[in-house]
């Protein structure tokens, strides 16, 4: 069975529940229009991002929004996982694994030279998770923000 | 004086050996068309990323390369400063902060919702110029990469 979908506008009703869901488990205080305004742009086909459907596209149990950027060192694409959702009645089953493995092989035929993410370091299910799909953590390195 | 400029085609002459310098000191192992290839998307309007000229537009002296992505939490684009260059003999001047405090503003002007950056942890005169410019190390995240 197929497990990824890229998700277009008629998948907006499916999708946006499962978002207000991770905002809600991760203490996002975003709302549902906040939530519209800022997926509508990557079912729409925006050069910045998409989003992937987790699970039988009529009934999705979760979701990957993938940022897209551009690396001078690798000299081309690069891509984010920004957020992964998976339902709560359905972890423990690998299809967080299979659903990053699935996406990475697309990317890759996008010719996107590399995908990154960030966890919480706390979080040692999904840095192992990680670490068996084949991501290297990049400990030397912190990371920075500046709100605009 | 104006110490940023976005660059466009035209500049590709002054910035290619400015791109090469700073592989160089990173030891990033690029050759001439691998930096032109890198490069050229970003002077020529790619929507993933841009670059910067700092100080005068005729002999810079450094440059930012800027990824744009999407942030479903922000609701909007972020970008990450890719790689930010100062030449040798006018580093200590302030220049790098004049750079990124510009470049701030232009993106807030452009509606991008935030400013993140990576850098390595043994690095202390980015860090505390970083902390200066508003910036606030994510120190409970841990970033991992899986080349594709």
């Amino acid at each position: 069975m197929k497990s990824l979908y890229l998700a277009t506008a008629e998948d907006a009703a499916r999708l946006l529940p499962l978002v207000a869901a991770l905002h809600l488990d991760l203490g996002f205080r975003t709302d549902a229009a906040h939530r519209e305004r800022a997926i509508q742009p990557l079912i729409d086909g925006s050069p910045h991002g998409a989003v992937w459907l987790i699970g039988p596209r009529r009934a999705p149990v979760g979701y990957i929004a993938v940022s897209f950027g551009w690396s001078v060192e690798y000299g081309g694409m690069d891509a984010i996982v920004d957020e992964l959702y998976i339902r709560p009645a359905v972890r423990g089953r690998g299809m967080a694994g299979e659903a990053i493995n699935a996406l990475a092989l697309a990317l890759k035929q996008s010719t996107i030279k590399a995908l990154h993410l960030g966890l919480d370091r706390s979080n040692e299910g999904a840095l192992r998770l990680y670490q068996r799909c084949g991501f290297a953590a990049r400990d030397s390195q912190i990371y920075m923000t500046r709100k605009l």
